[in-house]
Parts: C-alpha cells; sequence; structure tokens
C-alpha cells in the first residue's frame, strides 16, 4: 500500500540570498514532486555556501524527511562545495566518479578536460548518477539526498531521470473554487468546514485579482478524492447560501 | 561604529510548498534589506502553516539571527495563524492590539467590522505596528521579529515602514564583471584569488546566456571598497592574461 512519502528542499547558493537572482527552482520542484511523484515538500531552506551550514542541514534534513533534494553548487568553481560537503556529513570520501568522469571526458574531448571540469565528476563515494541530457555534468544521489544543479533549464532537463530514484507517494488531488468575495465575509463559515474535516482534508485560502474584481481562491488538498468532493459540496453551498457568485475557469 | 547585522526570512504558507504559487517575496526582501539596510540574509525557511512548526522556526532563527521576518499568515482565514504562533513562542497573550483595532474599524466602518476582520487586529501583546498604506491590516514587530503579509503588491508598499526598527549595518558593496568564457576555463584562477582575499571579499561565479554567447558573471561582495576595488583589478588581469572578452553593459 502506498504511503505519505516527503521531502524537503535545500537550495545553497549565496546569488538567491543577496537578492541577485530570483529562484525558479522552488516552484518547479515543489510542483512536480507533488503532482507528477505524490510526494509533499514541506519544508524549503535557502542557505549561502558555506561548508558548515551545508553539512548541518544536510544531516538534519534527511533524517527528518524522506528525501532531500540540493540545488547549486555542483559547478566547477571554487564556490561549488556541494559534493565535498555531502560527503563530509555523511562521512565518505570524495572521490572521481568513474562513470561521471568517463562521461564528462567524451563530453569536452581528452584536450579541453580541465581541473575545473574534472572537479564536475568528483562526489561523495557510493553516489549515484542522475543523467543530464543537456549539459553533460551529471547530478548525483548520495544516501536519500538528490542533488541537481542551480540553473533551472539545466535542472529541469534532468528532473524526469530522478523519478527511478524516488518512492512513489499517495496522490494527492486538489481543487479550486474561485469566489467573487473577500475573505473576511466567508473566514467563519470556512473555519468551520475545515474544523468538520481537519483529518482529510487542507483548505486553503488565497486573494485574488482578476477581470478587474477581487476575489477568494478557496484550494482544497486531501488524499481521499471522496472527502474532497464532499468538501467542495459544501463550499458550494456556502457560496449559493451567501450569494457569492463563482468564477469559473 | 556599524558592524555587520543579519537577518533571515521565513516563508509562512502551504501554497508556496505545494508549487501553487511562485514565491516574489524572498528575493524583495533579500534585496532590500542587503541593498538599502545593509543587512544580510543568511538563512530563509518555507514551512507549512502549522503552529509547531511556526513555533519552533520563530524560537530558533529569533535567537540565532538579528532579526526574522515572517510573510503571510496575518490574513481573516482559518489558515492564518502567524499572530497565535508567534504568541505561543513568546510566550506573550495573543490580543486585540487598541491601535489595529482602531485602524480596522475606521477603515471597514463600524458595520462591516465583521470577525474575520477583527481578526486582524489580534497580536502578540506588545507588538508594534508595521504600518499598511494599501490595505489598512497592518503588520507587526514582535521582539526582533517582524511579520509582514503574503500578497506580494502589500509587502511592497509596507516595507519602507520597517526601517524605524531596523539597525543599519555596515554597507556591503558589490560589482559584477561579465566575462565572455565559461567557468571550467577560469576556475582554478578564480579559487586563487578568492583564496587569499578569503577574508574579506566573498566571490561568486555564475553562468549567463546573452547575445547569444555563453558567459560567466563574477559577483563581488564586500563590506570593504578599498579590498573590492583590489579584486576586481585581479579580475581584470585575469580577463587580459587570458584574452577574455568583457562584456560591457
Amino acid at each position: 500500500m502506498k504511503k505519505k512519502v516527503n521531502a524537503a528542499i535545500l537550495i545553497i547558493g549565496n546569488e538567491i540570498l543577496s537578492g541577485r537572482t530570483q529562484d525558479k527552482n522552488i516552484a518547479f520542484l515543489c510542483n512536480w514532486l507533488n503532482t507528477k511523484c505524490g510526494i509533499t515538500v514541506r519544508e524549503v531552506r535557502i542557505i549561502p555556501d558555506v561548508q558548515k551550514t551545508i553539512v548541518d542541514n544536510i544531516l538534519l534534513l534527511s533524517k527528518k524527511f524522506n528525501y532531500v533534494f540540493t540545488t547549486g553548487g555542483i559547478g566547477p568553481t571554487h564556490d561549488d562545495i556541494t559534493a565535498q560537503s555531502i560527503s563530509k556529513a555523511f562521512k565518505v570520501k570524495y572521490e572521481y566518479h568513474p562513470e561521471a568522469y568517463e562521461i564528462l571526458e567524451r563530453y569536452y574531448g581528452k584536450k579541453k578536460f580541465n581541473d575545473g571540469r574534472k572537479k564536475m565528476a568528483k562526489m561523495p563515494r557510493g553516489a549515484k548518477l542522475i543523467y543530464n541530457p543537456s549539459s553533460a555534468a551529471p547530478g548525483f544521489i548520495t544516501k536519500n539526498v538528490l542533488s541537481l544543479p542551480g540553473v533551472p533549464s539545466i535542472l529541469n532537463s534532468m528532473i524526469e531521470n530522478c523519478k527511478r530514484f524516488l518512492l512513489k507517494g499517495l496522490k494527492i488531488h486538489s481543487k479550486t473554487i474561485n469566489l467573487f468575495t473577500v475573505e473576511s465575509n466567508i473566514s467563519k463559515q470556512l473555519g468551520l468546514i475545515q474544523k468538520k474535516n481537519k483529518k482529510f482534508v487542507d483548505i486553503g485560502s488565497y486573494p485574488f485579482f482578476r477581470l478587474g474584481k477581487i476575489g477568494v481562491a478557496i484550494v482544497t488538498r486531501s488524499t481521499s478524492l471522496n472527502k474532497l468532493k464532499q468538501v467542495n459540496k459544501d463550499l458550494l453551498n456556502l457560496a449559493v447560501l451567501n450569494k457569492i457568485k463563482i468564477l469559473k475557469i
């Protein structure tokens, strides 16, 4: 029987913390894990390129969650220290991965396979490769930690190659009802519906502005399709009773 | 004398973790703190709307960093539990803030000031208000924790009102040099320059694609403008010696 599977994401990169770069990997990974794998992301952390910080977070998150996805820090420069840090965290050797070395040597050609490029073949001993169809340098999985690059287009191209390493979780169903009202007009009744269904359905409420009007998106999520349908019936009743128009999209 | 001031950001919201919503507050806050306040963001966490998780993170982060910025969870619905959770974390009463109550009652009018809206005036005892010029409901600061809403346009409109609560840190200077090369061609020399200046300057390297060509943005950051200039001289020398073209923008 399938069960709930969860994950954390660890974004490693000074460029995100300085505000220089807008992260795009979090939303992509959360959405992919959620919809394609039935895996719930329970926590995201963004941390600097500092070895001790990476080591501490890898140890903590890999214990707490089924999977940890890291992004960033697996390139050829001095600030790319993810592989070293994971080796240190799990007390395994940081060394050339024979297949990764071969892939990169073939990709660049023997003459152009310099030290920087060779560095991308160094990984924690025992790591398995996550193949990279767009720029060769592979990601890798060490225990339950999957390490991917920070450049979104490259990460996206590799994501399907992560699937074989992941346990598939229970599918999380989701439905959104868009109501033309404001949150405070329905917050009380909404709270009661959530209370009644606390165990099985999560209800979120998010204001929106569309077609020149203000509205609220009510998002329901559950592993049980039946419970979800029941809650959505209650939500439609709430709208009818309060004469609230529903946005059909 | 000014000193280094740091902060953490705590994003509270299931909608970000599910991948439904692309976060925009992290980059905005990081950039604003960095450039306008000389405050370095050292860590970001994204967590679900779960009271225990919020309480644990507030306690940990508020001890570890000079400031904590929370976003999300201060609206009128059942899933808005930031204020309760902060009250619980700091063991203070969760109650109506008289001025916030007054502001909201004036904004909505006595007749339309319903329970949902009243909820937005409830805060940890002793909190000070962060005024909201766009939709009235104020944010608040409790000890060193500043709580802001999750809707980016509203958060942005309030940000200047945070300034009076913040200690100004040392300005962090930053310079970017864009080189038409690939990382692995310069990684060795770049590593040496970083090693030589380890204590005072952070050097990051980020691939880019522009004008149909591949390049690397070398970003240097330091509180010392002199050290920054010295390192950038070294970087320009590195480019000249290796016959690498520089992108002028």
